[in-house]
């Protein structure tokens, strides 16, 4: 992450633990109108490493020098825009092209600072979707954007429900039969007009999807609602 | 947005800019640990309108009283998990069921600081992909991530409603009540030692994700259930 003529500590902090957060470490400060003070060291919290390790540049040719690709993110429109992406199209490639060299995301000092000639200096324009009647992206939120997209990317899991064990279905058919009885016995279901009751129950069972220890359980309820009471 | 128990001004103001800068408007504070400060209005930048458009609250259970899903961001892996999605994953899926009514999306005072209790009242958990090594995300932040994802939604304008109605929380709460009295009744919960059994019922009841007609009929069983029979 390069970040260009910061301007506020805060920002400097919140910037490196956006990026911890999501397993991102190199940051490269161009030229920062600020100091890496006790503001931006709180607002780095356990990121603080990032920011002490943080790379200082004169220009922005410097840090994008050893650069295999850079990326300047931007709300603005151009005249003459270079290729522009939503950080979602562009992560795929950003990272995959990371496998060849060091590739730069270039932030401005308010996140729609930089300059037309700055801009031009990166091949890419990469633009956040926002409210366009309010587009004033923190820079902090901006680098987390953008590191949550390479972090998706990296991940690219699903996160199922754990292994549970689900039922049988044999099992759960006498659930229903169970349930039927009961619902008979307690004068909820008229076998004689039973309407749709029991497809929609069975249905509200799909939808929450049956594990052995809950059939268990709603064995247990059927049974203790069927038995007698005083 | 909801917000349990924040315990820094500046991120109330954060929140308010993460939200407005994706469209978003409406704010709640349960139980809030600070005020709306001029830190808070600092941070909040051109967002303090929604800062002091924010409603109080308090209670969890106040605060997502008329919604028709509530999702909580937690990065803690649970015993008994409700179902667990990412933002990407869910966010499709948030913004339709908005369509039908206040979807709530809960964060902690720091980011993972809900309790059991208050996760449990929640339908769905969120996690957000992080370094496993360093997951410490601040909370606007996480709100901003959140916020993102629901824009990019928006955007690609690819909204299907779904075709049922979904019940409100407040009355899926009273449904949980009814149904605790009945196990009680029916001599399946010993109220000295209820055991698991609650929250086991609460989280099969979040993955089938209770509809208005199937409340109904719940509603309709454990009243047979409790009546007393010959």
């Amino acid at each position: 992450m390069v970040l260009v003529e910061t301007s506020h500590p805060g920002n400097l902090g919140a910037v490196a633990r956006a990026m911890k957060v999501m397993g991102l470490r190199d940051l490269v400060l161009v030229n920062p109108k600020c100091a890496i003070d006790p503001e931006a060291r709180a607002r780095a919290s356990g990121a603080v490493d990032v920011l002490d390790a943080a790379r200082h540049c004169a220009s922005l040719d410097e840090a994008i020098a050893d650069t295999v690709l850079s990326a300047a993110c931007t709300s603005r429109r151009r005249d003459l825009p270079h290729p522009a992406f939503t950080p979602r199209q562009a992560a795929p490639d950003l990272l995959a092209t990371a496998g060849h060299g060091p590739v730069a995301l270039v932030f401005g000092s308010v996140t729609f600072g930089l300059s037309n000639e700055h801009l031009m200096k990166c091949r890419w324009l990469l633009n956040i979707p926002t409210n366009p009647e309010y587009a004033s992206l923190n820079l902090g939120a901006a680098v987390q954007v953008l590191a949550y997209e390479l972090r998706c990317v990296v991940e690219d899991r699903t996160l199922a429900l754990p292994d549970f064990e689900p039922a049988e279905t044999m099992a759960v058919e006498r659930l229903f039969e169970d349930m039927e009885r009961t619902l008979a016995d307690i004068g909820f279901l008229d076998p004689a007009h039973p309407k749709r009751l029991m497809p929609r129950l069975r249905r509200f069972f799909a939808k929450a999807g049956l594990e052995k220890e809950e059939l268990a359980i709603w064995r247990g309820i059927f049974a203790a609602a069927r038995r007698p009471r005083s």
